[in-house]
């Protein structure tokens, strides 16, 4: 299953209905396979992070973004640029962290949840969007930016919004400028 | 996960991309459960008639179809709505029996296998859209018409277009009527 060298950027939309269903089945199909919410939680980043290190080129061509200067750049540009492109929605965008390197995305609606109401209660510790945040650790590594990415609140368990977590790493050089 | 009673008819689409490969990761991962092909395909069309099962709802609220008074008038809201409203593509349409109950959605371009070029050898039975199949079956048996979905022709497997084959099994009382 390789990917075609031939092609074409073409922009054509499809519905999210469909989206939301196919990523619920996926989902399904893991906890099926997996006893362990943990693990279908791993399983799901992994998957994403194969998915954001394809999606990468599709969205530098696209979105003709340039480099950023920034991880405060960045951030915006994930939220602003990428979600919008590719969930249709625009996360708020805070810093939560003195050192500059740790973002919070706040999502007011998670798009991917449209049809589920709440997780089964033997399914508690699911991260459902677990995806996304591989998604963007393997886009954010094809840039040459290491990141934790993981959710820190979830609409889905009870908190008030879903909010996912970055934290860029700081690479080595950073951090013997720092010392 | 059971569905949103309160859920707005939102109408905001997302990129194709994302769900191409999500949908790609769904495949792969059934193929790592299941060593047969015929056993993803049967999996993969459960998923889609679930799905379908649902999705009637949504396309019936934002389409505004009608009752449809023939097959053939069936046939063309699934390629020249639902398709298009779904997946962005509009398949053409041929009826391909006498009997005016089998039709060919013939797709000169397949959005859902964008990133694969051909399937590997190995799979070589694998219908790699079969979740389509399923969601077609899904929907129309929630309005109360039985059918046969399967893939007759797949570009992935070396033919010159992709056609999906639908079968209206006729009710018992058309059967009286004949008699």
């Amino acid at each position: 299953m390789s990917r075609s060298p031939g092609r074409k950027q073409e922009n054509y939309k499809i519905s999210r209905e469909l989206f939301v269903l196919t990523y619920g089945a996926l989902v399904a199909q893991l906890c099926k396979d997996y006893e362990k919410d943990e693990d279908v939680n791993a399983c799901l980043d992994r998957m994403g992070y194969s998915i954001g290190i394809r999606l990468i080129d599709d969205f530098l061509a696209r979105s003709a973004v340039k480099k950023c200067r920034s991880y405060s750049e960045t951030a915006d540009v994930i939220a602003q640029v990428a979600f919008k492109m590719y969930l249709g929605v625009t996360p708020s965008v805070s810093c939560s962290s003195a050192t500059g390197n740790e973002f919070s995305l706040i999502l007011d609606k998670n798009p991917l949840v449209d049809f589920v109401e709440e997780l089964p209660a033997e399914r508690a510790s699911l991260c459902y969007c677990n995806l996304l945040c591989g998604v963007i650790r393997g886009a954010l590594e094809m840039v040459h930016l290491a990141a934790e990415v993981s959710f820190l609140q979830d609409r889905l368990k009870g908190d008030a919004v879903t909010e996912i977590g970055i934290t860029f790493l700081r690479k080595p050089e950073d951090r013997k400028h720092r010392r």
